[in-house]
């Protein structure tokens, strides 16, 4: 097998011999030797998905994860473990519940969960009836006679014809994000939303809605019961349903970013940053939405230390908190950067689940995309297919605003949204390997764009 | 999104124009989009690993599955669907088992699973100590003494550093392929052998083993319980073990093929063939070895038909038998090509498991494999990310000598190796995307190539 062996000359322009590749490509092969064999990540994911499920800001959960992780970096030998203090609001929810009441009496609870920060709905909840619509555009066109005083079911199905699932999400998405404060604009009491996803079973998938002035409790249903609500309606176009949230806002909470760093041996002062997020929506392990994402930059700081990697710059792992809700993390990260002047030389994020991976985006100028790109042939026999100019990620995303370049990791997205914000995102979805050759692909790159720079 | 519109200007070495592949890439986009919102391949698939699980030559479910496979082809307007008839020695398994003995009397029963086609013991079975080896060549150093009359026992882990499995797995599988033999050569009484996977867990994974001259009981255990019994030698080298095999050789059964075609429209003499294996090993309901290879060649079928693609050749599913135990289906279909000397463009199989696309492989001329390589950038969207030179397959192979080209698809590896040959290869292993995308993608490529021939 050649497989370390890579035939592609690439280009030599940036510092590039065939001598300095083949050092690089051996390199490259210990650190997946390492990761393959290593079950650190793996292990420390169990904990997050077993000990520490539901994390999301403000939960105590979120707080075991992070002393967990904090743990793990001290014992792993990083140079300096910190916690990264702010102010965010947050949000918590103990249940959701949605009943399709018959005219006979009787009731059939949908598998449900309520979106974030949704308000709570009184003690006896909301009894009223339903209009079904495929989208934000059908509630204008009722308007506000056939809205006011009823609960808007958006029901559109995921297009099943993109490729890449984060295509599918994207065109779905809006009935989630914005279709409450819609409803909520020509006078729905509430707004229950079909799960985000292209898979057809019981999980609700909650996420993020963002409302504008008046707030009205709003839940996702799992697809199987959206169809089953859809037919009922058909049936009975009168039909009421019996909405129920307990759910509260917190104004402020105190919390951190969890930061660890090894410091470099030439330009200590530089930084690279590889992260993910540690919050998790309440309903969920979080397994690859994105536990995965923080033992993957955790362990990219292991393996350097293990193999005895000198990096010239300061790795600094970021496990960033409330990616979900607010962004708060992400946005506090960049305010400190934008303070402080301090240098990075890039920022990493991996928040695509821990499938096998196949890419790196990268958001920055042509040159810079250029130059990681040229990069490609050495994590071609790894899985990474591609890179290319593109998404860089949610917690970063406020550090483009200082001239940092972003670079995500991409992984096969076909499985992901079937476990996205819901109870299904278990660690049993998670397999070893595509996990760690993901510690590998993300360790291999942070490796070369050390050692040549970017210019 | 631009992921149909393809970006970069493949090579117009072929007949390739700009505007050519632009109606390329739409039908290559029509072939996607139906196979992403059609459920029949995956409900054939269904079928085939309940109601036809260890479908081995010889056995009541390679009929079931043969049978529902035909009436299929027929119901979805396949132009001739036919058996070709062919004699073949097979083999039937109904129990294995190995209990540990230990010295006051307990017995531990491991997960296990006789080879094919391993003998029967007696009904009484084989007691006796165990010598664990590491590979056959200690099985040479160690020689006649040290080995007669005990059952050798192969322990070498897989290695988890290759970056596609298929490489773990021919690193580690001469012990069960070649260990009973080697063993049988210096007198031992029966083989034990660790399972050929990277998963740790109590499913033994059988699969073939070749007799020489003295034909020896042989089992695979799992890997955690082959752990076990390490472990236990280590505690009691002089333990014994109860090693129970209930199967017997078939010296002849008549068996099939199962071929359906759709005519060419223009050379309907010559044949594409698009394959997979009906047969799967008594242990499993093979849902990724081979079902899912089976069910995406017959969608190849269906999606051509109900999108009007005029093929110009002939395209030939062809759902061979027996490629587990003797490989006697795919013998037997090139034998008729070399008696008949049909003419065939090329042959592919899939046979790599149902997973997400990641190549093609080609064992043909330089020549052809470039011709076919130029079409990887109409795939790239799909997940084809490299066309090059490489397996073909086992049940096409024997068409080489023919010197027809052969076409190997290839998906993301790294979970295949956790089910193959177990009955952890189950029907909820499979994902809906993974397996549809297989089939637009084969059949994206056989349209390609119909289309264009190959010089």
């Amino acid at each position: 097998m050649t497989k370390w062996i890579v035939l592609l000359l690439v280009s030599t322009t940036f510092g590039f011999s065939a001598f300095t590749q083949t050092k690089d490509a051996d390199q490259i092969k210990q650190i997946f030797d390492n990761v393959l064999t290593n079950h650190e990540a793996y292990e420390n994911l169990r904990y997050l998905c077993t000990s520490a499920p539901g994390r999301l800001i403000g939960s105590e959960e979120s707080i075991i994860a992070q002393k967990y992780m904090k743990e793990y970096f001290e014992k792993s030998g990083a140079d300096k473990v910190y916690f990264q203090e702010f102010n965010s609001p947050a949000w918590k929810c103990d249940s959701a519940s949605v009943f399709i009441l018959s005219e006979n009496g009787q009731q059939t609870l949908l598998a449900t969960d309520a979106l974030g920060p949704s308000p709570a709905t009184s003690k006896d909840g909301i009894k009223a009836e339903v209009i079904e619509v495929m989208g934000l555009k059908d509630v204008e066109a009722l308007g506000r006679d056939k809205i006011e005083g009823k609960i808007v079911f958006y029901n559109r199905p995921w297009d099943p014809t993109f490729i890449r699932t984060f295509g599918g999400y994207s065109d779905a998405v809006d009935q989630r994000a914005q279709g409450p404060a819609k409803a909520a604009e020509f006078g729905a009491v509430g707004a229950i939303v079909r799960s985000v996803t292209n898979a057809m079973d019981h999980y609700p998938h909650t996420g993020s809605t963002h409302y504008t002035d008046q707030k009205i409790p709003a839940v996702a249903i799992a697809t199987l019961d959206a169809d089953l609500l859809s037919q009922s309606l058909k049936n009975n176009p009168n039909l009421k349903v019996h909405l129920f949230i307990d759910a509260e806002d917190i104004e402020q909470t105190n919390t951190y970013n969890l930061i660890a760093e090894i410091t470099g041996t030439e330009k200590p002062e530089e930084i690279i940053v590889v992260a993910g997020h540690i919050d998790a929506w309440h309903n969920t392990p979080g397994a690859h939405d994105d536990g995965a994402g923080c033992v993957q930059a955790a362990d990219v700081l292991r393996v350097f230390k293990e193999l005895k990697i000198e990096n010239k710059r300061t790795i600094r792992a970021v496990m960033y908190m409330d990616e979900e809700l607010y962004q708060s993390g992400g946005n506090a990260y960049a305010d400190e950067v934008g303070k402080s002047g301090e240098k990075h030389l890039f920022a990493m994020e991996a928040d695509g689940g821990g499938f096998t991976p196949r890419m790196f985006t990268i958001k920055a100028s042509n040159g810079v995309v250029e130059q990681i790109s040229s990069f490609q042939p050495l994590l071609q026999a790894y899985g990474i297919d591609e890179i290319k100019a593109g998404w860089g990620g949610v917690d970063i995303g406020p550090l483009h605003e200082y001239g940092i370049p972003l670079i995500g990791y991409g992984t096969d997205s076909q499985r992901y949204f079937d476990m996205h914000h819901s109870p299904n995102d278990t660690f049993d979805q998670i397999n070893f390997r595509e996990l760690q050759l993901g510690s590998g692909c993300m360790a291999s790159l942070i490796y070369l764009i050390d050692k040549y720079g970017l210019e």
